[in-house]
């Protein structure tokens, strides 16, 4: 099943189970991202809020929330928190990556400039703190405090990784908990928080949210290298020219001779690239077997996400989120 | 009294009084500015938070609680999220400014890159977000919160009154309470909630905080327009250069005449700034009692803060704080 597929999709399924929870998350977001004094935040949160990304992360928490029988009105706020935090960090990250796209619309930083992104991602970040301080939770504001600074120190943990040679896989795991898998393992832990569950149930939402998050962002870096430039919004090669080390790239690293091994220092570590060049690179990751490898990581963390949902309570929403985790794979298949 | 006197200055007493305090503050930051995976961390903070600021609001925080008689353990963890949320703050504004210089030395921005000072204050604001955390008190989450969305208002409403002659004293006002005044209410605020003093001393906490915090900035903005470079480590005029709208340029603007208007319309609404515009804009400020002007609301402001601590309980540090009220005017007498 690819991303063009007829039949419905895992999170199109979820959006329609929970579409009046998401109705109410998109309108505090919308009344939230408002300001008086600055219209300038609106215009740059609707740009990218609007943009319609899947809105996965506050599925996530909606959906934990709801599968563990919660019924209080502050799952909504949580998901809206989740929502801002993701939106804040991609403000910061098209900075920091100097990205003039995204989503395949152009970027805030292109559209306003770097400025706006940077305080309009410090106004969303504060917002969310607001948000999640009304659900009068210290336990859920531990886990966003911790998953936050989880974020931020994986996103300089890849800014000093990046162009690193000696970047290994259990670097780019951290990289990509930080990045990816810190915030949906918090956004489905604190649906459980919520809804007072057991320890063991809070557990296993975090397990599934983290491995889930892992799945994804390698199939992220994945499509970098092979995937539809329409369906991801990025180009082919975006990470190669922005030198970073991916998995599939530090998967063939570790395998190359003397004379591959200098092609990566000139390309990823000097940043002497040519014509030609990603093409060299798709052709050493074909003859390591590193797309293929990291694929079969992918699906190794979409299993032990499907594993997680075992201690969960029986409910549609749990078979859901088992044929999310084999979405997120199928993207590539 | 200048900057020089030779008597012992109000922050100084403060200072010593809560030095063990300091102490411990000091080791808190250290700690917790500490990246087990991401080094460049501590290097660009280390860089900032050892750069000898006064340490003005982690000693407001520290003051207010003792005052009210506080002796738990909790009002470091404050002092110490107050320095954390301050010194992110700094790291963003230098991006948004282009800084080279702050307190006399290269700005993080110059001496890494924008990329590192955007997420080392990410970093340090989601730490200062885990301290807060651990003092358990929704209350002091929520006053810090809502203080993190004003600032964050506040610096983007900066940026789009920048440039704009039609920005009023009020607008001012708004802008100073996010850039300053908001962290100094609520470093003084939250010192007093985790005393659990009575709603009107916290009121007046808040009110000592608010006026000073607006008298500070005013008279900063002064010193921009006349200070000794040495003292501030800013440069004479580099509000005009960046044509930001402060109260000295406000008040000038309100009463020019049809040329002067001219001149202040091309200066910093077109940005077509020549040789001698400086010196000139020194001049229309000279004439129109500008800066005298903005003096007088800063003692205003001075006294406002003096009146708010006769709700405070007696004691040796209320004493203190009175002067420092008088104190941070004195700067520009």
């Amino acid at each position: 099943m690819g991303l063009d597929s007829a039949a419905i999709k895992p999170h199109e399924r979820l959006g329609k189970y929970l579409a009046s929870d998401m109705a109410a998350v998109n309108e505090l977001i919308r009344d939230r991202m408002a300001s008086k004094h600055a219209p300038r935040i609106p215009e740059v949160t609707a740009h990218l809020v609007e943009a319609g990304g899947k809105r996965l992360r506050p599925m996530l928490t909606l959906a934990s929330a709801r599968l563990c029988g919660y019924d209080g009105p502050f799952h909504v706020h949580l998901a809206a928190t989740v929502e801002f935090i993701h939106t804040a960090t991609l403000l910061h990250d098209d900075v920091v990556d100097e990205s003039a796209q995204r989503r395949g619309r152009p970027t805030a930083n292109l559209l306003w400039d770097n400025k706006s992104s940077v305080l309009v991602g410090d106004y969303l970040f504060s917002r969310s703190f607001q948000l999640m301080v009304e659900t009068g939770s210290i336990r859920v504001l531990d886990i966003l405090a911790n998953a936050s600074a989880t974020i931020a120190e994986g996103e300089v943990l890849q800014l000093t990784a990046a162009q690193d040679l000696a970047t290994t896989e259990e670097i780019y795991l951290q990289v990509v908990r930080g990045k990816t898998a810190a915030l949906f393992s918090a956004a489905t832990q604190v649906g459980g928080v919520i809804a007072k569950v057991d320890p063991a149930v809070e557990q296993a939402l975090y397990d599934y949210g983290d491995a889930l998050g892992i799945c994804f962002q390698i199939v992220d870096d994945l499509l970098d290298y092979g995937g539809d430039t329409k369906a991801t919004g990025k180009n082919v090669g975006d990470d190669f020219r922005e030198r970073k080390l991916t998995l599939p790239v530090i998967k063939a690293v570790a395998r190359a001779d003397a004379a591959e091994r200098d092609f990566w220092k000139r390309t990823i570590e000097k940043g002497k690239q040519e014509d030609g060049d990603l093409e060299h690179a798709l052709d050493l990751l074909a003859k390591h077997n590193a797309m293929e490898d990291a694929r079969a990581d992918a699906l190794g963390w979409a299993a032990t996400a499907k594993a997680a949902l075992e201690n969960l309570p029986e409910h549609e929403l749990r078979e859901m989120l088992r044929d999310l985790a084999d979405y997120v794979v199928a993207r590539i298949s």
